[in-house]
């Protein structure tokens, strides 16, 4: 196997999930899901009742035993590392929390030049070594031929949760400074995604067959802001993958953006389900592979409900090679996790 | 006259706002701004001061009275009625509240079959009695060649609100009763409907000279669900609003809702920010006029950079006739109001 892909077996390779990502035949439409490993599941409410989120994060036994307790579960196709998108700011300088609800608080936000020039840049990955360590123990853990999938956020919705100071409506700030101090705020994601480049790939390093960016606020953007504003930066990072490593490219609220995605790169390019995932593939190139979109609210109806949207989105698909179930966004926390497993099953039917 | 149109003189009709609703060439592009006469204006401020939302809703004379103002203050093209679009579900048997941040609050949300049962049909229209006087102040008061536009929410944000009990993120007490109770879910919207038509002709009749359509939040849904649960009931309200008077059919996050929107009805389409409005346009066709659509938050930035913005949109218009300037969505409480006096400058520089 090549050197860049060092934990890549023949097994690995030619699983579902990895064969859909280069757009070649498999044996039924393979499926994963954001956020799997969440609080809909006891297993993991279980855990997380001994300690906080940030802790079970940096615990790598804990965060490996959750990623491969999701995938047994739900047999679902791939694992995707337990992990926040929001752990590679604190090497930045960035102090972060996480409120009651699970959601992020930043005491320190980005608001001005002079706050950004005080950003740390991310010279050594070193610091994240519990979540290198959480992936060794996931690869050693789970099955040999379930691709496991690393991740982190796209410099933009990283940009705007360390500008907003945690979750936003309407990303004031974050477009403030862009408008007003676009050197400010091109310095910052420069600085984000040299960070995120090697995040990523010391996450290949460590055991990930693939990585995937969740831009998820991006959809908060015109698509002229995504090209002059984000667009070279998730380029950057993205190209900047080692080869033959997959990469993929999700985000939410992107129907208008979805061109610009593509051409910020990506081997797979997730939607949401707002749009039509056969005009949303027709957009995007059939020379690329994509992922969705269930929407996940589906799963709070009746069984028959979510197999019959289920097959829809089969029906959208045509049985073209390349194509990833997922759902639109991540899994919320009241899903009922029976309606879950029944979407795998109706899925993988056909 | 035409007996539909009571109050539409000839300056009226011949407004550029009106001629742009019939995409005939006007002088200048006319704009008008969602809640121009809202909290980031101190003079509504001052009103507010002394009252609460839902009682300055109900006292015409001071609806009426910040209406004009915001019209005259800024210089924009028509005048929007004050008003809230949940005021007409109080005679549905809603039990409608306020909370400090002007958020609804919805003390008897409606969740199941049963509850839809009880909603009442809104067969006296006198109840809004108060809404009709603020037209017709507001009519008297306005100068008379400025257009007064009368409004409604859209039957799927009308059916969010009474179903979420207030707003929402997820909409998953809305979509669980639309997938598993398909029945009770148009006989819900039907009655809406047949409320917004009622509601939407006395408007005209008191005084308005165009009406619009607020599906904020119709951006939730996939397209197949908006053409299954929504468009039918959109389009008979559209289609029941007395003939000669322009609607204006709105919503956000709608980028890959837009043909549908456009199906559903209006004479004016309205965008939010997130798709270009050169792109739109061509989707929704040449053959109907269009609506906006300014990020809101552009408002923030400096002043170069939002005459710079409304020059893109101008552009992007490329000055066929029937483009309406507007924001993508409502002015935000904090915005200033001297860039708002700036974008409504710049537009009518052309």
């Amino acid at each position: 196997m090549p050197e860049n892909t060092p934990h890549l077996t023949d097994e690995l390779r030619e699983s579902p999930f990895m064969r859909a990502c280069r757009r070649q035949p498999a044996p039924y439409t393979p499926i994963w899901l954001m956020r799997q490993a969440g609080r809909y599941m006891p297993e993991y409410r279980e855990v997380r009742s001994r300690m906080s989120f940030l802790e079970l994060c940096k615990t790598p036994d804990l965060a490996a035993e959750v990623t491969v307790t999701a995938v047994e579960r739900l047999g679902v196709d791939a694992a995707i590392i337990f992990a926040d998108i929001l752990l590679i700011i604190e090497p930045m300088g960035i102090e972060l929390g996480f409120a009651g609800g699970d959601g992020p608080v930043i005491h320190n936000p980005v608001r001005s030049s002079a706050d950004v020039d005080r950003l740390r840049e991310v010279d050594d990955i070193a610091s994240l070594n519990f979540v290198f360590e959480a992936i060794r123990k996931t690869r050693q853990a789970l099955a040999p031929g379930l691709p496991l999938i690393g991740f982190c956020g796209a410099p933009f919705t990283l940009a705007s949760y360390i500008i907003e100071g945690g979750g936003s409506k309407n990303y004031i700030n974050t477009k403030r400074l862009m408008y007003n101090d676009s050197g400010a705020w091109h310095a910052m994601m420069a600085l984000i995604s040299r960070a995120l480049t090697k995040y990523l790939n010391a996450q290949v390093d460590a055991g990930a067959q693939a990585v995937q960016l969740f831009d998820s606020w991006v959809g908060c953007l015109s698509p002229d802001d995504y090209r002059e504003y984000v667009l070279p930066h998730t380029q950057s990072v993205i190209s900047s993958v080692a080869p033959g490593v997959p990469v993929l490219h999700f985000g939410t609220g992107t129907a208008a953006l979805l061109e610009l995605m593509r051409e910020a790169g990506g081997d797979v390019i997730g939607f949401d389900w707002r749009v039509r995932l056969d005009q949303a593939w027709e957009r995007v190139g059939h020379d690329v592979a994509v992922m969705g979109n269930l929407d996940p609210v589906s799963l709070f109806a009746n069984v028959e409900h979510v197999r019959a949207e289920a097959k829809k989105i089969l029906d959208y698909a045509a049985g073209r090679p390349g194509h990833i179930f997922n759902l639109g966004h991540g899994i919320l926390p009241e899903t009922p996790v029976a309606n879950v497993m029944a979407l795998v099953e109706r899925v993988h039917e056909g």
